[in-house]
């Protein structure tokens, strides 16, 4: 898993009918102290209540279809927690 | 999964037999401001109509395989959305 | 596997339930002359009792939930071993 | 999957077991213009008659192990098909 | 797969149990020519019984788990064979 922060979404009408019902975020990994990561943004499945401007924790690969309870599903990224906090040992 | 553009199209004769029907799309991942991202462009398999030029959502990894609904097919990379609308919190 | 160091910890209260009860660990990937690997900071469960600022092994995938012993948590990064030494062929 | 050109092979006699009567071929991933993409060369198992010299398509992760038709063989490449064009949309 | 070369061990007595039994060898992946490839050292395990500064092929994700002969040990990255010649075509 990772840090991310939530920076938008992504709307699709046309989709595998196994998203549907998905909200649909765009995550920028983040590094601890804030900054972002050297990482391509990523759309995950929200399966917490996440909202834009969020940290959170994303779960990747098959990991995320756990996350989604749907294990046939076509995700492979998932938005599994909201953090509350970051503790890095200086 | 990821935001992607399709780029063009990959013509193979001689290919795994349950690859057949599906068709190859070349998939540039993007950055949420429509730039391409620095990662290599994929052959993805097109499981919702998508066409060239048209924003994507692209699926990877096992979840590519349930996206196109064969689990024992060599699939790794699958189209599961044709975007809408992208927004992205400034 | 990786190596790795602990340079901190996550907390989450809203998360995935079968992330309960899991510590949450920020994991550095290193080199194996101690230097941090240009690799971003991962979010690792543990397994094993490890503590931040000790040296330990981190795996991914599809294996980290095999280390948790959740074969259906959404987990993708556990550390699954405390390192006692490293041996580098000079 | 991904565009990769084959350009040469690996002989090991002392080998898993399950990787007797593969062979294995080194694959450079391309830019769909042909030239090499910036990506590290692989090793992987030939499933349809490929040769040094030729423009094909890889899969990777598990979709290899499905296109070896061995789900329980460590493979994690595979050629799953030989080019006939690429057509990029200019 | 990929080329590599085995620089070093790792030693862990506070592991995870299924881990118990394996050399833990630290894998260099290999550009074809033999110069080492950009990315990070390995913690790979050893099932075919290769040592420090031979050249090897390393399987990586669930692949690794098949090499090791345990589906649900928390391995991902695995030496499934010892080179004996790598031809490149010039």
């Amino acid at each position: 898993m990772y840090l991310a922060t939530v920076i938008g979404t992504v709307v699709s009408t046309s989709k595998d009918e196994r998203l549907v019902g998905f909200k649909l975020l765009l995550t920028q990994q983040l590094n601890p102290d804030g900054t972002p990561a050297e990482e391509p943004v990523k759309i995950s499945v929200d399966t917490v209540g996440a909202g834009v401007g969020e940290q959170v924790i994303v779960a990747g690969g098959s990991s995320a279809r756990a996350a989604a309870g749907y294990p046939d599903a076509p995700i492979d990224s998932a938005v599994v927690g909201i953090v509350d906090t970051v503790e890095v040992e200086v």
